[in-house]
């Protein structure tokens, strides 16, 4: 077997790899972050790579032709995923395509709730066996522990094994931490009584979030966050349940990434407050469902199917050890239940964290990305929906669309002397792209200046100096090749524009149908709730401008952030919050879009801009 | 390292050792059965060899001095426990050295209960989803099983995973496995419907016998029996809970040892019945309290050393996958409960098959080994205790004793005419030691021609030509060297007659006392239940001639074989036999010998022969 060395520049990293194998498989292998929005299917063609030699690596394919300008071929430009390795080599990865430090939005609102978590840690003197006293060790524990408000407990087995030790080298002066009254999930000596700490984890498509919370005072002592790991099998969900269908071990794997990244998360959180990973006695998880199945190795396959069904919908608690989390064996992993196969426990936890189920006004909230998930109502019943709003406010199907990482345009103004374009960044870098917000900025102005038309035309005769026309497609150019981090002008196009469009119909026309079948018109909302990372960089009013957001007075919305990892958080600290999670899972009524009737109607009026 | 190459003759298996391994280490690697009561100790002097060389070994030890006789030595015997390898050599292992086919009772006695398992399986038929019928897999598979006595089912986390695939396979007609009415462990195509199996078990000491029961008609379809695999650390409760406590992997190659044994037992009668062991749903287990500690794993440390108390004495379900059995991975294992640390999972068996916890009549059950537990009383009450027999039953600290296997004289008779010896051995191959039921024999025979006094002294002037001096030692010869398997006599001595008073002595102490506490009297009793292998070969007379169980009528006796399988087979068929078993683990009192103010004084008068 032929290895050949390759190396990746700017950093100079280097891996052998075997003869055949992609340049983005050996990325993979020596840890360099790079773009692969469509999982190495050659569909995105992010993930442009420049070479130093032609000749070490097969030829050019079709897709790469489609994909790669005449330009960037000539320049030694390929794909990452196209281009397989023949002969050693060095690689050079443009700044363009990494992937690179994002914005993740780990806070979410705090809601003050009293604090009662599902376990507790209780102090007993256990009377040491003699021979007028011969009761099992278990027994004498458990006897020990006969006090109000518990009742019939058991002992878990794992714990048995070793309790005998346990109890006589603590002097039979025992910590016993008790979960829903009903289990003992460990036995320590009794100077662990006050170490009892929780872990609430929101698992993103693209990000994990975790916070270390001290459950004898309900603070928060960590908040660690990481890219989802599960990014290197796609970065789209679709991409992600694909492997999952066609490789025989791809559940299990996408099942281990995710897990090795909770266990990140988890010790790195505690590492950060001196604890000990085995004082972590409890879990709560929330995520959406493609995330909840993968996170428990269920299998996803017919989520993605119509009718889209889940495997399940309840709320799961699996211990620890059974999932191979690195936190206290016994630990009870509490998983949020979900409300339908586009709605899951993410939603579940933004709702709790929001109390909408619980106020008498109306709300809507919001939670946008690739797939936009809404929810509209009050106490008196919610419904819920998810529109495929795509992936152009995540930079996707934008031709210079990118996420918030560093380097991406985030906010746009037009000047209103010179029209020219002004500009910010992410780190306040050069720019290498233009992230969700950005684009919602930038579309907005060219409408308040006239440059682009209420049917989405973009207009050049208002500005002829600003536009230009490329292989057919009219494009406004943002910032100029000088200014930018690529080399290359960075542009917005006609294309763009319709990319943006179909986006904020769908998420338009979902808004649009849940009012209709709850009869609510736009007045009655006196709550509009965004909750994403998405949100926080939002215009709002560039954003009601587009069409994207309802048109209520900018007093009623509330950006709430990670309104997941609140939910999550409130699950933990709270037994009657993990109830409530339930009840909301059981109650929130689900429509699905695609059987309403009104849909097609409502969207395609919906495509133009107000 | 060096490595060299012992042969073990007369097989001729050949293994590959490391320099100073003992023989004994070299046997357990090649699988050559040998006898090692003491666990490799140098206390029992059973593993004797002999050797081609003795230059390829350590140098005689004080121990080999000590239990090998002079001329053993002079021809080249070693205790294999004690010779280490120093070179390669050839073993020959004579055959009274050899771990051979043991008389295992495999027969319970077989009580009519009606069939009622915990488990059982239902076939439904669950609706597809459509866009209109968007719940679940999970809800919808539970919603079809709302039928009455199903109460609020859950489904296990493991057959979340591959539900949906099972499902469509097989065509939304399905075949349920619910365990307790309460969860659901198996999820199958409707075509495994009747397919419907469970399996007991009684993990003995020596052996391990196990039940593969059709659980939908009670029918018995496999036995399987075969010695525990633990013996290789020892034969008694003693020399293994030592191990357990010395090595730092100790308990767990006990617990994976025992679990391999149950893995053979139930993958052998699933053979035989031609049935998968994906389709055995449940297991039942009863061992006492040493075995039961060691089969989950658990700590038996202080069950060994004053006030013996067990960890657990409640009954324990865990799954098949926790503690790694071949059979469905979410079968259930019920481990029966025990009484005292003991008085264990064995017991419970033996009351639940008797049921004298149930009748009016007072009964004695008597279980003889080197522990001889004992159980009085009726319906109103229970009382037990366990008494140090000793291992003479099982042919320890008997000069020529050994178990019940291959070539043990197992019966004895003297003629009346010439006083010469008459015996039977197992397989009626030539004789080459005394197993329990020829000592009683021998013993009580002694008694009746006065060739022994009541006090326990052999009587040599009572047949002058059939007694010998050795060592100081009075000694009787039962068969002749000419005529034995072992190329030696084989005689009883007065130690072995001593051996034996103090073990009879023992369970009538324990009868005496129980009687005295329930204020009993003999001719109360009215029936003797008498469980294990040793009391089918017993000689009844012959056991009441020497006192070792009290005088009641031979009409009251029953011999119940493995009672303890019975028992297991019980609570694998009926939900109300294992309720029963709890009741008796908590409701039967236990007393402690030890503890027992009479117990000195009723001891010694119970020494002398009645």
């Amino acid at each position: 077997m032929d290895n050949y060395k390759v190396t990746f520049e700017p950093e100079g990293r280097r891996t052998l790899v075997k003869k055949g194998e992609t340049i983005l498989e050996a990325t993979k292998r020596v840890g360099v972050g790079i773009r692969s929005e469509c999982g190495g299917q050659g569909i995105c063609g992010k993930c442009k790579v420049a070479l130093t030699d032609k000749k070490s690596v097969s030829e050019l394919t079709d897709t790469e032709r489609k994909l790669l300008t005449s330009e960037e071929a000539a320049s030694n430009f390929r794909l990452a995923c196209q281009a397989k390795i023949l002969d050693s080599l060095t690689v050079y990865v443009p700044l363009e395509s990494r992937m690179r430090i994002r914005r993740i939005q780990i806070d979410g609102i705090e809601r003050e709730v009293k604090l009662a978590p599902q376990i507790r840690k209780i102090t007993v003197t256990v009377p040491a066996p003699s021979l007028s006293d011969i009761r099992s060790d278990s027994d004498r524990l458990l006897d020990s522990l006969k006090k109000p408000g518990l009742g019939n407990l058991s002992i878990e087995y794992d714990i048995l094994r070793n309790l005998p030790e346990i109890l006589r080298k603590a002097q039979w002066n025992i910590a016993v931490t008790v979960w829903n009254n009903q289990k003992v999930i460990a036995v320590e000596p009794a100077d662990a009584a006050n170490k009892l700490y929780g872990v609430a984890i929101d698992i993103g498509t693209s990000k994990i979030v975790g916070q270390l919370i001290d459950l004898t005072t309900g603070r928060t002592l960590a908040v660690e966050s990481i890219e989802n790991p599960q990014m290197i099998f796609g970065e789209d969900i679709i991409t992600r349940i694909n492997h999952a269908i066609l490789h025989p071990k791809g559940l299990r794997d996408l099942q281990a990434t995710v897990i090795e990244g909770l266990n990140k998360v988890t010790l790195g959180a505690c590492k950060n407050a001196k604890i000990r990973p085995e004082h972590v006695y409890e879990m709560t998880v929330a995520g959406n469902t493609a995330m909840h199945h993968l996170f428990l190795g269920i299998q996803p396959k017919y989520m993605a199917l119509a009718p889209f069904t889940p495997v399940t919908k309840r709320a799961i608690n699996v211990s620890a050890k059974e999932i191979n989390l690195r936190i206290n064996p016994c630990a009870n992993i509490y998983v949020l239940p979900i409300i339908a196969g586009f709605v899951g426990g993410d939603n579940v936890a933004d709702v709790l964290s929001t109390r909408i189920h619980k106020t008498d006004e109306i709300s809507l909230l919001l939670d946008i990305g690739t797939n936009t998930e809404l929810t509209l109502g009050n106490k008196d019943g919610l419904i819920s929906c998810s529109c495929a709003s795509g992936p152009a406010f995540e930079g996707g199907h934008i031709k210079h669309g990118m996420k918030a990482v560093t380097g991406a345009i985030e906010r746009v103004k037009i000047n209103t002397d010179t029209l020219n374009i002004e500009y910010e960044t992410i780190e306040n870098t050069k720019p290498v792209g233009i992230c969700g917000s950005g684009l919602v900025d930038i579309i907005a102005e060219l409408l308040r200046y006239s440059l682009l038309s209420k049917t989405g035309r973009l207009n050049p005769e208002a500005a002829i100096d600003k536009f230009r026309e490329k292989d057919g497609l009219m494009e406004l150019t943002l910032v100029q090749k000088k200014d930018s981090g690529t080399g290359e002008d960075i542009v917005i196009t006609q294309k763009d524009v319709r990319e943006l469009q179909l986006a904020k119909a769908a998420i338009y026309t979902g808004c649009a149908i849940l009012m209709k079948r709850k009869g609510i018109k736009i007045e009655n909302i006196k709550k509009v709730y965004i909750a994403g990372a998405f949100g926080n960089y939002l215009n709002l009013e560039n954003a009601k401008t587009i069409g994207l957001l309802p048109d209520v007075p900018s007093e009623r919305v509330a950006f709430v952030g990670n309104a997941a990892i609140s939910g999550a958080r409130l699950t933990l600290i709270s037994r009657k919050e993990r109830i409530e999670a339930e009840q909301i899972s059981k109650t929130v009524q689900y429509l699905e879009l695609g059987t309403d009737l009104d849909f097609e109607k409502e969207f395609i009026s919906s495509i133009k801009f107000p």
